[in-house]
């Protein structure tokens, strides 16, 4: 509830006004019907891999991409997620997932996720948070710099 | 962090210690070829769907189905999730699935969820909340006398 | 074997040629984490779901939806498919899917698929059978008439 | 036309009765939740899966696993799939997968498979080859000995 809360309120009056302090990225898809269940609507289990096609494609909108990272020895494998779903996705609808980037990496990767329809309706409404992890000791480790680069210029006012 | 501090303290103190005033199930799986990613472990979109698989077959250790749920007009659709990764699970590994309702339900179904490797070592844990929909008027229902009566004596002290 | 030489005989000197009598569709996905396994690829059966995006979008393309279909009162239940696998496919690289109609319906729809990767090497192709089925009766039936004049040009000389 | 009936007839009347000269298995799986779609049925892009669990457990029965072949260094990419869809499947019923391995392995493995409801209807039958691959070559390569001698006494008379 206190969470539902705060999100709701900080998140659309605060967030959304001082975006220029964040990364923000849009992209859409229409669910597959293997991605049905019988209930008529997106099974709730695929949302995660539609995050993971924003999160995708924004590294491809960076300049960069995610086989580019793992190319030179960084993965990002998932920490934590949360998803509120507030309304089923249908079949073949167009859906636009927006995704922030709220914070300048460190060791993490914090992404805020919504899912819109195209009666712009929330879908659900998720976060996720990925730790950069050294592939050669599989230890974590900083964000590396080449992509900390590209970040920056969203961070900075 | 507090939630993390929480779930982890509290969870494992008390929840396990008062277990007969919860409803607790436990089976196991093995991960799929399909369920894996190139990371070399289970894709980290694949845990609901072994959440529900624990669901699942819950409802049949209850002496019921799932689908015997739909056929007499409720639907489970659900409503929040939330999934601490701790650990990565392979191909065809034995894992245990543990879950816990810990309350009588009455508009909605809370479980927690906690995958084990076959070395005990703890892959994950997650809570998801459904809610019990009536499926003519699509609207929030309670949980049915009929499904509340098999859940009752693991409440009752 | 025979099968395959007919295939890659007549299949690439004949139809391409007469491409004028039947209905040809292109479209492009890129395979997300999600479809990767742990041996680095594309896993094998997740092509099905790319034949029917191919299929999906081939029916927007003919100014319709399989939503459409749906809501009429028709299905189109899958009766048989066969894939040849000749090259792996990796996660983002962006793969072509081309798609065949080389009968005009009566009673099933043939599609006839080749995935291709960004150097235009062929990842596998194949072929799937979709029965018409009337949603009420669930008995099969003929390709509604709306859709077949959709399809009709194609296929006249 | 042709396959289907040679499929039916030879399949069923000669293969059932030489069995001691092939290997053949059986395991059990309930379909997912997630595995329907909208029709209300298995998704027919999840066979495949189903297909490999099949491979996997008969592994497990030959005394070994697929974990081991690759920790050996042999890959078994698949060549070739065929789907035959007679039925479908609904949800959580207990399906019985029938699979057979109908001739000693050289290069490659066809298996052939045969999924039953629990009225022991048909619900589709298959086939699919794989190739054995040298995992540091990336070239196909013989039946490793160690995994042919698990094979052998099944196709000895």
């Amino acid at each position: 509830m206190f969470f539902a809360c705060f999100f709701e309120k900080l998140f659309v009056n605060s967030w959304q006004k001082s975006r220029f302090f964040m990364y923000s990225f849009e992209t859409q898809l229409r669910p597959r019907y293997a991605e049905t269940d019988q209930m008529g609507y997106v099974y709730y289990g695929n949302y995660p891999a539609y995050y993971e096609v924003a999160r995708n494609e924004s590294m491809r909108d960076l300049g960069t991409t995610y086989s580019e990272m793992e190319r030179l020895g960084v993965m990002l494998p998932v920490r934590d997620m949360h998803i509120e779903y507030k309304r089923a996705a249908r079949y073949d609808e167009l859906l636009t997932i927006k995704m922030w980037l709220v914070e300048m990496p460190a060791a993490k990767l914090l992404h805020k996720y919504e899912i819109y329809n195209e009666q712009d309706e929330l879908i659900n409404k998720g976060t996720t948070t990925l730790v950069f992890v050294d592939s050669k000791t599989m230890k974590p480790c900083r964000c590396p710099e080449w992509f900390a680069e590209r970040l920056r210029p969203y961070f900075e006012k």
